[in-house]
């Protein structure tokens, strides 16, 4: 047997974040999405307003899987919760548990700050994942849609014209 | 003609701004899901660590709507990014631009703050805004389904027996 230790990650472990970022784009076949550099994730996670904060599983001294999340805020609950953006384990460690111990230890994070809520999402073609949180307590809010304006969308949408006056 | 303005709230906006929340739900029909009050929505927005921020919409000095949105992470972009987590137009105000005005002033604070992308979840009963939504350039991210642990569900996980150790 060989022990399983989660620990936040920091600076340092920035390669190992962006190896596991790229593993699993990889998995969920988004790699063409992915353009992420060493330079961006360490200014966004280690700068002065860190975007994220990072959990690294390791089996023994070996990397075994990671999880990325930030706060959100639901207006409902008038209370913050966790955003959970990544998960990911090791193709060859999964099914040890290793996926439910980073998933507990975020749920734990979020109880212990007072937090309301811990969500995230899922492809629908991820029966394996789907399966999984449902067993970890998990509601699919199947009536809500995401939506995404990025890149040139974005930039137009800043620079619509807009009303500055309405007529009643 | 009456000026249309959009600013940020401050604290003494607080009851304004639970105000369009709780009008909100009962448009989302989502009322029995609202627990926030005065209290913690004050703490969450205005506290030592500001959960979320806020602008309110004004036609001349008549509260017109507002949008609630924190900042989120993308690990692909390596960026932050805006999530909207409301977005809410007086019903007797519709049509007029007021929902685009805040929509566009949002994407200017993404793209003045070098952020990749606009964030937010659409009901699927709801084709108005879903319509809307797509003439400002949002894609609809169909194959993502949000999953969530909230309530006494978060708890359970949280307590969860995990392993310690795994066999290779």
């Amino acid at each position: 047997m060989t022990s399983l230790r989660i620990r936040f990650a920091a600076e340092q472990d920035v390669s190992l974040v962006l190896a596991f970022i790229r593993k699993l784009a990889e998995y969920e076949k988004l790699s063409h999405d992915v353009v992420v550099d060493e330079e961006s994730l360490r200014a966004s996670l280690f700068g002065a307003t860190p975007a994220a904060e990072v959990l690294l599983a390791f089996i023994g001294d070996e990397p075994a899987g990671f999880a990325v999340y930030f706060r959100n805020f639901s207006t409902f609950l008038g209370r913050p919760g966790i955003y959970l953006e990544d998960l990911f384990v090791e193709p060859g460690l999964r099914g040890k548990g290793i996926g439910t111990a980073l998933l507990v230890h975020l749920a734990k994070v979020c109880v212990e700050r007072g937090y309301g809520r811990l969500n995230w999402a899922v492809l629908d073609w991820n029966q394996t994942a789907i399966d999984f949180y449902k067993r970890m307590g998990a509601v699919l809010l199947d009536q809500w849609t995401i939506c995404r304006v990025s890149g040139h969308a974005l930039k137009r949408l800043a620079e619509r014209n807009v009303i500055s006056s309405v007529t009643l």
